[in-house]
């Protein structure tokens, strides 16, 4: 029943050979390879080599193009938008970021909006660039429609995640990240799998009843913002999607909305873009831009132990810092594996073969 | 069994005298009335003319000082830290965003963290100061403890919102402004006065179960984050009000977490602070810094209505954009006046006699 467990390092090899293989420069290769990983890594296994064989059928489709020439096409002393040239997210993301870095070494603070992009893998994974440079990161993307805004029955926003990053002292770094939807696609995959119900105010019917069903996208129906409902706070959810949207498309010049290009290759982008590919929004910001970055990370720290120590509801061990979960993946997952799904695994084989890349 | 109502005009000119009254200069008391005018106005009735007695006790219990020299402790090009002297927040805070939309103006976008500052009314109000200027405009602020984190029985964070705004061409803007909890302060309030039961998952008992029970906070009860509960991603709440937290004193140096005083004067705050006051954060990105102001707002106008006609679940008669039902109040009540709860003009008309004002 327990899934096989292939080491990071084999994984991190496989992947970089087949992004060569479909026409990276190897810097790019690397960098994506990164990305990739680190989803795996941090338990997120819905975004790591899960998702090569999408990304591969994209590259087959020419939605995404390898060889991008990414670029600023507008700045200002702390803002830039990049154009991703229609490459890998998980290459024009990080180089954006790089940007947003670079722009708060002088400004304080850099923003970086990009077009013209596509799926960039976990948000965490951009937003903890900063943290070695004593700034807390910040990133957020749209992505595809599946999401129905309180009263909507029509899917107009994707599970635009937003990630936060920020830098302590000996405690590990706060690192917040998270799908602004009760629950991520991801966690529907996995009841899929399971063949398990969903709980109430996940899913909505396509005529917007309650729906308890896994699969009920498939039939029209919709994820829901993080509150479930009016009553619980779903319009609070759909504000934190519609602003991401915004951020990274209206901003960039992206498609937003409905308009978004959906990340499966079958499935054909609108014949009325709005805009360039999806879009991100990236933020640095010095600590030391607002005090001594010393200072700042010793009350994170109390901060950080305070809440870790609070008294629990019976039952429950502890408070959960978030980034603690993903952390824990991390450092175990270096040390003894990945655990990967046979359906993945299979995947994987069926591209190593097409490709001519051992597995 | 309807409220009186009270003019806008009317309304303005008592608090006017009533903040000149306490000794604030008169660019400061005008700027607070403005600040708390427009929750009235806006139909959040919480945190407007009704919290006029708290602002009055806090001052004379000495916790608002009502000439406060606020000014910038520590800046650069993109940011500024500003130190608020203990004045009223309603006060403070305009003039925070005046430096974040400053900052903007030279550097593409500004961000000011505030200490030493007190509670600040609405936070879209600040938000929204940025649209004139073709910006936008971002406003959060803590608060004193009165929410859980998930798993936890003790109260360690405020409802601490995020308010957002985003300029549009021919559309009303883009306005988010809520609480990072399933519901405000001031919904349980409405509750208590009605002798209503909450929806479950707003509150929890001082042991973490689960209550119905408006007036469950005197009783070492909490309110919950967005989400409910762990299942509906109660944990993404506390991510958020960690995050506004973290941003509004940990970056400034005010008190953060449990550590924030008590609203209510009569609550003593801690005798170990580990900052100044409460703390704000505040935003302004200059569109142009993106992308011409035009071309964007011409797709925000794109993406409003788009989402504005979305197709509806039956009986709801249209989606709501973030900030059409503020705006719907504020056109009615400045021109029809605003319905004043009767213990709220009880309380005007006592701080009236007291400070010889006319009411």
């Amino acid at each position: 029943m327990n899934d096989p467990i292939i080491s990071h390092q084999q994984l991190k090899s496989f992947a970089y050979q087949l992004f060569i293989k479909i026409g990276c420069p190897a810097d790019q290769a690397e960098l994506a390879t990164t990305s990739l990983l680190r989803a795996d890594l941090r338990g997120i296994d819905s975004h790591g080599v899960a998702r090569l064989s999408g990304y591969v059928r994209l590259w087959e489709a020419k939605r995404v193009n390898s060889k991008p020439s990414i670029k600023i096409v507008h700045e200002s002393p702390s803002t830039a938008v990049v154009d991703g040239d229609a490459g890998l997210g998980l290459v024009v993301a990080p180089k954006a970021m790089d940007i947003a870095i670079a722009k708060a070494k002088n400004a304080g603070t850099g923003w970086v909006a990009v077009k013209n992009s596509n799926h960039f893998g976990i948000a965490g994974h951009h937003a903890m660039m900063a943290l070695p440079h004593d700034m807390i990161g910040m990133a957020m993307t749209n992505a595809s429609p599946l999401v129905a805004p309180t009263f909507s029955v029509e899917r107009l926003l994707g599970t635009n995640p937003i990630a936060v990053a920020i830098p302590a002292d000996k405690q590990p770094p706060f690192v917040a990240d998270f799908a602004t939807t009760t629950a991520a696609n991801g966690k529907l995959e996995i009841l899929q799998r399971k063949e398990k119900d969903a709980p109430i105010g996940w899913i909505q019917k396509k005529d917007g009843s309650p729906s308890l069903n896994p699969n009920e996208l498939k039939d029209g129906g919709a994820l829901i913002p993080l509150g479930s409902d009016r009553e619980h706070g779903s319009h609070k959810g759909f504000c934190l999607g519609a602003w991401v949207d915004i951020f990274s498309a209206v901003l960039s010049g992206a498609n937003y909305g409905p308009w978004v290009p959906p990340f499966v290759s079958f499935l054909a982008p609108p014949s009325d873009p709005v805009g360039e590919g999806i879009g991100h929004f990236f933020g640095a910001m010095r600590i030391d831009a607002f005090r001594p970055a010393d200072e700042f990370k010793k009350h994170m720290d109390n901060w950080i132990t305070r809440f870790r120590e609070a008294k629990t509801i019976k039952g429950e061990e502890k408070l959960i810092i978030p980034g603690d979960p993903e952390r824990e993946f991390e450092e175990d997952r270096m040390k003894n594996g990945i655990p990967i799904n046979e359906k993945v695994i299979a995947d994987l084989k069926e591209l190593g073969k097409k490709f001519d890349i051992e597995f």
